[in-house]
């Protein structure tokens, strides 16, 4: 019996979170789903975005499904309260330093994206993405006097971006792994021509490189990078980055593709526990109205399925019943087009338990 | 008379100085141009990217026009010999601390871009850089052993991400006062919900907007603004952050007009003395061909004499010349389509100068 905390979180995260439970209950694994509170309704019924009971649910379980978090009602809470600091603090807590953000354009759904629907025909890129280091979490951080630059005495605000020797490795061998099982190109993105840690990140990439041969490297600079995911984003294969470069970058990915809803995300520590969300936010406009798309989180759930909970044959029949309900025509308003079927958030996830 | 340090720099730089000089020459103004290396030209002629001679000529002139730098033959260098460290130094030396980088879709080119033409025609951003903070200079900076984090005792690498209240509100006066003579609408980029720095830089935008109440101002994650770029560009006015995201951001939004060989930017000090250079880079696998396109620094030239020189009628001229061969039909192979006619750097450059 394996053990998974549901996390459903705030805005539309409850509704996509139950179909995506939906879904899994209809597959008939052994499996134990204990739900918790986290994010601004976390803050709402127990004055923390991650309290303690959630946090140990996680811990305990073997994989984290996620909803999403985040309402603008809490904005004007201090900054350790907001519902965000839950998704971080889970990630620091329980080691998710490697970060999956698969940006794929669905055959049926290319007319979706913003570009012209030949640069985005069979995308599919893999974004991974550090997510415990680099200036997310590095100290020291605050405000404080100036006492050098360019208006020494004045009031200031600073945080530090640093990554460790082994920190780099490990997301290094991540990815090259993760590159062999694709088309073994791996670009590291970076800032090298202006950052010490840029740099420092290339030398271990370099480093690591030396053990996988069968895999072909480039680097690109950060600015390049975003340039060149707009101008040919079929020219990626698996890239690799830090935790700020990959927030900016995966999410111009994820958006490049159109259909956001569709995208599925998987954070994992050292050992394949890992944490699973949809790659888009809490939605607060459209929460609660039935129509938010609940496949990315439905897809996210498959993920879970082949890379903590080693049931691969189960992730597949989800993955090929979400082929199916979009065969069949059906979408949810966000990727709703002219001669599709317009269904709710309920309905997709019916069709696709109905599919299985 | 005004004095113009003129930097051509490494790559295509010389052959489209060369055109943009032409142009100026042909407006019989009242300028007096001086040449220097700077780059890796100057690393070759005098063993430094911005040697002492070249950086003087700058910081007397009224106002520089940069060509571009970089080569991958430098990559071996160490940084601070590399060309990059150039432009770094200019903008350090000179206090440039406000880039302009507009990022416009020129009727005639909407096909050149990668998104579909109704998201981009009429396309008229202007991004504002903070050039002179932020992490590209922040000390403390380098190498050391970890003593705290996830790896106490191991080697690693660190930056310094710093912004002090004057900078800040320098910048933000600058971006309002922009807006204003524009649609009046500004979009402050940062990262509030991780960053000490994006923070504090969004409390003090928010301070100097009250100075500016007829301008509509909003805020956007950075993550969040990468993806809008994509989704719904012509949303965005005037968009000011930080030299970091800056950096990213305004890369993204010149790529999104698909034409980058069309677009200029100026960087400003406080007393409106400038740097003006294309927004695209060296293209050392173009450069001696005599086919780069010419236009975004013969733009730059415009921006120079509105900018810098008070010359704004004389900016309009080149302005109108540049709408004038594009109408005729005259295209750079970057910007080249069917129907139009193609043409070299140096037709290019004398086609403006004939339409003056
Ligand atoms: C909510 C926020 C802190 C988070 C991040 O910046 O990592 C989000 O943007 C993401 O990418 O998961
Ligand atoms: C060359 C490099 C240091 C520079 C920067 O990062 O600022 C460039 O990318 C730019 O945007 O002008």
């Amino acid at each position: 019996m394996k053990k998974i905390a549901v996390l459903p979180g705030d805005g539309i995260g409850p509704e996509i979170v139950a179909e995506a439970v939906k879904v899994l209950n209809a597959l008939d694994l052994p499996l134990q789903l204990d739900w918790a509170d986290v994010g601004g309704k976390a803050y709402e019924t127990s004055g923390h975005p991650l309290p303690p009971a959630t946090l140990k649910l996680a811990q305990e379980a073997d994989a984290v499904l996620f909803g999403a978090v985040g309402d603008w009602k809490y904005d004007k809470l201090e900054r350790s309260l907001r519902p965000e600091q839950a998704i971080l603090g889970l990630r620091k807590a329980l080691g998710l330093f490697a970060n999956f953000r698969p940006a794929i354009c669905y055959e049926q759904l290319t007319h979706a994206s913003s570009l012209k629907p030949e640069l985005v025909a069979g995308l599919d890129i893999l974004l991974i993405r550090e997510l415990t280091g680099d200036i997310y979490f590095g100290q020291p951080r605050g405000r404080r006097t100036a006492v050098d630059g360019h208006f020494p005495g004045a009031e200031e605000a600073f945080d530090t971006m640093r990554y460790s020797r082994p920190e780099i490795e490990r997301i290094a061998h991540v990815a090259f792994q993760a590159a062999q099982k694709r088309n073994k190109r791996l670009t590291s993105v970076e800032k090298a021509n202006v950052l010490e840690t840029s740099q420092f990140w290339k030398d271990i990439v370099i480093e690591v490189h030396a053990q996988y041969p069968d895999v072909e490297l480039d680097h690109m600079y950060v600015d390049n990078a975003a340039m060149q995911l707009v101008k040919a984003p079929k020219k990626f294969d698996v890239v690799v980055t830090g935790n700020m470069f990959g927030d900016i970058l995966s999410d111009e990915a994820a958006m490049l593709t159109g259909s956001i809803g569709m995208l599925p995300s998987a954070s994992l520590d050292a050992n394949n526990k890992g944490l699973y969300e949809p790659s888009h936010g809490s939605a607060p406009d459209i929460a609660g109205k039935g129509i938010a798309n609940p496949l990315a989180t439905i897809l996210s759930a498959a993920m879970m399925l082949k890379f903590s909970l080693n049931q691969p044959e189960a992730a597949a029949r989800i993955e090929a019943a979400v082929e199916s309900v979009l065969a069949q025509g059906l979408r949810t308003a966000d990727i709703w087009s002219d001669g599709t079927t317009k269904v709710s958030t309920r309905e997709m996830g019916d069709a696709v338990v109905k599919a299985i």
